[in-house]
């Protein structure tokens, strides 16, 4: 596959504030405004996806330099919240802050692990395709 | 609830490129990188997460108008691609195109479908988010 990469998602109304998205080869799944939007709770929200995007291009980023700079870690957990607002035009997402728990394997990577961390959110693909600014708060642990 | 209106996600790595993501009430998602780089196919990746999430935004805020102006319609589908391409720091979305397929009830209707789906594509929450150009090529059918 040659760039430029392209995605492909289709969405299809299906009754009230719902529809189903749905891509080659991938799990079919339902969406729905959230609540506070006039939709109906317990299904994933446009919303819910944004912020599932940022906080998964993180971790795979991670991971990718993570193996090039050879750093050992055994666990990687992270949360993250994205804040809607009323803009001008419209609502907007101005704030998405990233919690990563990362667990490390030897107390001299620290500051490397914390540097890789910061190097993630910047070269990760969907934080430089948003407006919204990242709020990066890293927890690293040394599990021997 | 009150705004800023927060939406909470959690990711988990599980092994190689692949890991969970998670949110309260919602369904848990595996998500991996797509091949292209380095991950396994036929789980959801940050890639196409964020198409999604655009797509998915530009139907239900098409809904949202819709039902403020009463237009009347009987399906709603919606086909969108997103670019990646290299960037100067990384790779970035730099376009998303999309192509809805509306069926409305009535002739009159027309102008009055095409100018809402318009609206939809400026009003909508995750468009505004971020830096990608969304470009719209809408299909609009009449089913008496």
């Amino acid at each position: 596959m040659k760039t430029p990469y392209l995605y492909e998602i289709e969405v299809e109304w299906t009754k009230d504030r719902e529809g189903l998205l749905r891509s080659e080869n991938l799990q079919t799944l339902g969406v729905s405004s959230p609540p506070e939007f006039h939709g109906r709770a317990g299904i994933w929200t446009p919303e819910h996806l944004f912020v599932a995007s940022v906080n998964a291009c993180f971790m795979l980023t991670f991971q990718a330099i993570a193996a090039i700079e050879k750093l050992q870690y055994s666990k990687f957990k992270s949360f993250a919240t994205g804040k809607l607002e009323r803009g001008e035009r419209s609502f907007l997402f101005t704030e998405i802050t990233l919690k990563p728990q990362l667990a490390i394997t030897t107390h001299e990577d620290i500051e490397k692990a914390r540097g890789i961390l910061e190097k993630a959110e910047r070269k990760c693909l969907v934080s430089n395709s948003i407006k919204t600014s990242i709020i990066l708060e890293a927890e690293i642990s040394v599990e021997l």
